[in-house]
């Protein structure tokens, strides 16, 4: 009943505080909107990140404008947030746009492809480098905008039970893992699992999967999979950073007063900074006590980092192929990358390793 | 005239629209602010920074709260706006800390000090490290709290006319350089210069100077640098990154209605992500320009690196010694960065690695 009034209240363009208030109070009604996402509330950096986004536009409209959010499975399957927002069923949905890459391969440019962009790369991307227009018209045609909201940073290649030191040793290896990155990895012949984060830890410990990929140190302890696999291996090759979005439907963004959408714009920009932050800073001291418990931490072998990215590199192709949105966008991620890793290498790269070096002094 | 009438609204709970309009309105009075700058108009990522925010602030506010935006030098002086602002000659400035760290050198933690924290480690440690609160109280002892507002990335170590392979190479070179790292850079024998940005070039062109860092190549090059220097220094070791904060009068502060001081803190954010993003969009090409027309890079030597290294931890210890605020931030500083190093590493790093040497053989 009340979702309803609140409906129609977007749908007549926000007017029914507006009759008896003077001019100022129009830009300002009351409403209230359901955000569902993709993340169980245990991930919370990115459920975090929503209520910091709720709570932030809250304070801004003088609690005017309410945002209740939802976390995976409440009132939206994990995996549905998209067709939500896209039906209507909810405003507004924070998810991975890679989870949906089955319905348009360009919607994995959303989060990042493998071996795409660094985490400041991506965001510079999307708002100088023309990432977020490209990918406002995919989101458009699935009747939604897309609002960056938050990167987790470059993630790690998961947990193995077994070293995995040369390309074979992939062949046939039941590998959790998401996203587009699934079929690329499948050239290799492992055979990518897709499983929910609750049903993960159970299907490792009894063998279903051979090993998982999930976040970083500062997720992946919580789920417990130190306490069933040795040895920790890294980079996720396939998310150097993973983007969060929050997605509007279309014609919900296009009913709300100007002042309402410019405070989600800046609202989301400052949720997306807080969550970032929050795995930079739990991630190292979750590190420190899975080192301290026994994990191995492993690097992929420059032999399975070049398989990998040769066979990146032809599925990126022949999706360009046969789809001339992605090939649009995947183009001018290529671009902004080349140009973005010889400065990169510049100052950033030899600051952040003198200060590597000087730290195992110590 | 204007100006006081302004000034008058906030003194008495900007309560001048409010008499005739319902509850709704008083949270939402018109006002006008000014902010003023250290960065010139010609540093147009820090200065487009602050009309980002200024805009975003008045798109929030339904334009009921306008800031204006002044440049170095239009109303108050380049390195003077942490004083205007405590002594509330303008509501806001937008600065890096570390000018003023002759007054208290526990301001150089704001901008960052050298042998620091790299961007996203800074932006971490203001937010989730507790940084950000350590800061406050110094910023109060100037009657000023500080919102953290977009950094500028890893720095260039500058521009050098000769090459500079030992420490020796340093004694007695005239070098211009910013903030707290002229104290540190002394102990190697460097004269350091403080210069404001127009009269750099013609100094270095001179030859009253030696050698001049600005800040990296997208900014370095609209000053025309490479015309008359050679060899292009990396990194800088003073800045890994330099954050900028818009410093607002505290008695004006706590006069805004909450829901404007949400929109101060969310826009800022807004703003700060445009301003790094732009920066990572920029000195890419800017490069590739610089290196097209002859300019050489050097890495500072590894003996270079290490006396410097040896250096900062000196002054930083001499200066924990006499003020136990310095000690206190530095301390927490500190701690952050070893346990985040750690991380570092191991996934960034490594993904960092890797695209890098696949970017050179392609």
């Amino acid at each position: 009943m009340k979702r309803r009034h609140f409906l129609q209240a977007a749908g007549l363009g926000l007017a029914t505080t507006a009759l008896a208030k003077p001019a100022i109070a129009q830009s300002n009604p009351a409403i209230n909107w359901r955000l569902t996402m993709s993340a169980p509330k245990s991930l919370d950096s990115v459920y975090g990140a929503c209520e910091v986004f709720g709570k932030r536009v809250a304070e801004i409209t003088d609690n005017q404008f309410q945002i209740q959010v939802f976390a995976a499975g409440e009132i939206v399957p994990a995996l549905a947030v998209l067709d939500a927002v896209q039906a209507g069923t909810v405003e507004m949905g924070n998810t991975s746009a890679y989870y949906y890459w089955g319905k348009d391969p360009a919607l994995a440019f959303g989060s990042g492809v493998p071996f795409g962009l660094n985490t400041r790369q991506m965001e510079s991307w999307l708002r100088h480098g023309g990432g977020n227009e490209l990918l406002q018209d995919v989101f458009a045609s699935f009747n939604c905008c897309g609002i960056p909201m938050g990167n987790t940073g470059c993630q790690m290649g998961g947990w193995f039970r077994k070293e995995i030191n040369k390309v074979d040793d992939l062949r046939g290896l039941k590998f959790r893992i998401g996203g587009f990155a699934g079929k690329i990895i499948s050239k290799l012949g492992v055979v990518p699992q897709q499983i929910a984060a609750g049903d993960i830890y159970p299907s490792l410990e009894k063998g279903t999967i051979d090993a998982v990929e999930w976040i970083g140190p500062y997720d992946d302890e919580k789920l417990g999979f130190q306490k069933i696999a040795r040895y920790y291996y890294y980079p996720a090759w396939w998310e150097g950073s993973s983007n969060l979005h929050t997605l509007v439907n279309l014609a919900k963004w296009n009913g709300l007063p100007k002042p309402y959408q410019a405070a989600l714009l800046a609202a989301a920009r400052d949720a997306g900074h807080w969550m970032t932050g929050k795995y930079d800073a739990g991630n190292p001291p979750a590190l420190k006590r899975l080192l301290a418990g026994g994990t191995q931490l492993r690097p992929f072998s420059q032999e399975i980092m070049e398989a990998s990215y040769r066979a990146a590199n032809e599925v990126c192709a022949e999706t360009s192929a046969d789809n001339p949105r992605f090939k649009k966008i995947y183009d001018s991620m290529v671009a902004f990358r080349g140009d973005s890793y010889l400065w990169w290498q510049v100052a950033e790269m030899s600051f952040d390793s003198f200060q590597v070096r000087m730290r195992a002094r110590t």
